[in-house]
């Protein structure tokens, strides 16, 4: 299966050296499920755009969401059959410039959108759960960047280098200060005596739209959710592990570095199932 | 006048979007004054991007040296003139990836090489010395990736456009505690009671290449450098100050948050002078 791409609304498959997208990774991205040629929690991905493009003093156009729209539908109009579910790449950045980091006003963004084939998970890990790892990579506190789904991701980068094996799934990333943050590419969360536990993410971190869609289905269902500053031994006491994303929806965590011949430290346990089964009545699954 | 691009050799003007220098900055860059078509520095840029190219697990060609001159010899070859100073812009990023932070161990890195026009200064702040502002932006802590020239630079850029004001030159930095570290491009020294003083850059920042020079050349004329952890306060009893850069040498800094109709914080004084004398026998000025 082939990806199709536009940028800035016509069909190419690059983009100038100069954009500082590459120079200096001045620019957001956003992940998105696409079901039945719908993106799921639509909203939810243009208000983070939103947010991130004032922060990064990318201007928007006002009509980004009906740009993004016409990307999307004329991306779908190229397939010869539209798959069930496909994986909407969104990359916005500050647009060429010349050498130096101050900002030409004139330059317009880029924008690029693709759509790639969902990827496919045979072993069913929503299911059976997965293993993970805790990296040694630690990510650095900047709360000037923390939430962000920006460009720059050196950090996930070298987590993810950390290990090889299949098996394992995700990695569960520490702040310089020996907090648990995030995976690699999600969001954590555990559960313990019925409350539910999350990392906060104002110091680093992406908050990520299937971790606010969570901590809105807990609380709706009477859940308390604690967002906080929570090292790794806060594991060893939690009823169930599970990491989330856009495209994952929820895996949940039956092992952190454990030898997998082990008998797992988790199970799957009922709050995890039931907030799947809501995420999956949203199209998130 | 134009830039001149090539990629992996090839006349391009663009890059695949899946490149993982624009979706995660995953690459490193060098920037090289050219001075009558002689890449000056050049040894310490090669050992430079060697280093950074280990640390960020991208594979250099070995003969990766060969190649760059040879990109610049063609870039120089398009060239009706060859001006007598230009700047080489030397970006090298892991390649095209899918989806994912994991690297495809066979995805060649990509090559990208610009020599572009050498930055104007009519006013001379080589000789008359730069006012600078001390920026808000913290750089985040991040021993993994301190030093190198990467291309995660949204630090820089959010310091940056903090100011635009043009008489103001150069931005200095702080870490995320406090401590001094650089200008968003450039490094930060100054002297007291003949000694030279440096923020320590193994936390955060970029080492810079005119900064080791700097520091061998004040060695071998016997003043003592220090390399240190400082807050902004260590500058008030400065006897001098300077920024430098492989494009701008030694920048004397004369204002540091200063009203700009003020008499000067700090002269141009001998150490700068020699200083900048002796980077100019080196083609670096």
């Amino acid at each position: 299966m082939r990806s199709y791409i536009l940028i800035n609304g016509l069909s190419e498959q690059s983009l100038p050296v100069t954009d500082r997208g590459l120079a200096y990774g001045h620019g957001l991205f956003e992940t998105v499920a696409v079901n039945l040629s719908v993106p799921i929690a639509w909203q939810d991905h243009l208000e983070r755009l939103t947010e991130g493009a004032k922060r990064l003093a990318i201007p928007l156009p006002v009509n980004i969401q009906q740009l993004l729209e016409q990307d999307l539908i004329a991306l779908l109009g190229l397939q010869q059959n539209v798959p069930q579910r496909q994986v909407l790449k969104i990359t916005i950045t500050r647009g060429c410039g010349g050498r130096g980091y101050a900002v030409d006003e004139a330059v317009p963004i880029n924008r690029i959108v693709q759509l790639n084939p969902f990827p496919e998970y045979p072993d069913q890990p929503s299911q059976k759960g997965v293993a993970v790892t805790q990296c040694q990579t630690r990510l650095a506190l900047s709360p000037q960047l923390a939430g962000m789904k920006h460009l720059n991701r050196l950090e996930q980068v070298l987590a993810r280098a950390e290990w090889n094996d299949a098996r394992i799934r995700e990695g569960v990333v520490l702040d310089g200060e020996g907090f648990l943050v995030e995976g690699t590419m999600s969001n954590l969360f555990w559960s313990q005596g019925g409350n539910l536990y999350t990392p906060r993410l104002d110091r680093c971190g992406v908050k990520g739209i299937v971790r606010q869609k969570i901590i809105s289905i807990a609380e709706q269902n009477g859940i308390v959710v604690h967002e906080g500053l929570y090292t790794p031994d806060s594991l060893a006491d939690a009823d169930e592990v599970f990491v989330c994303n856009s495209i994952i929806a929820i895996w949940p965590v039956t092992r952190l570095n454990c030898d997998l011949r082990q008998y797992p430290q988790w199970g799957v346990g009922p709050i995890t199932r039931m907030l799947q089964s809501r995420l999956s009545a949203e199209g998130i699954y």
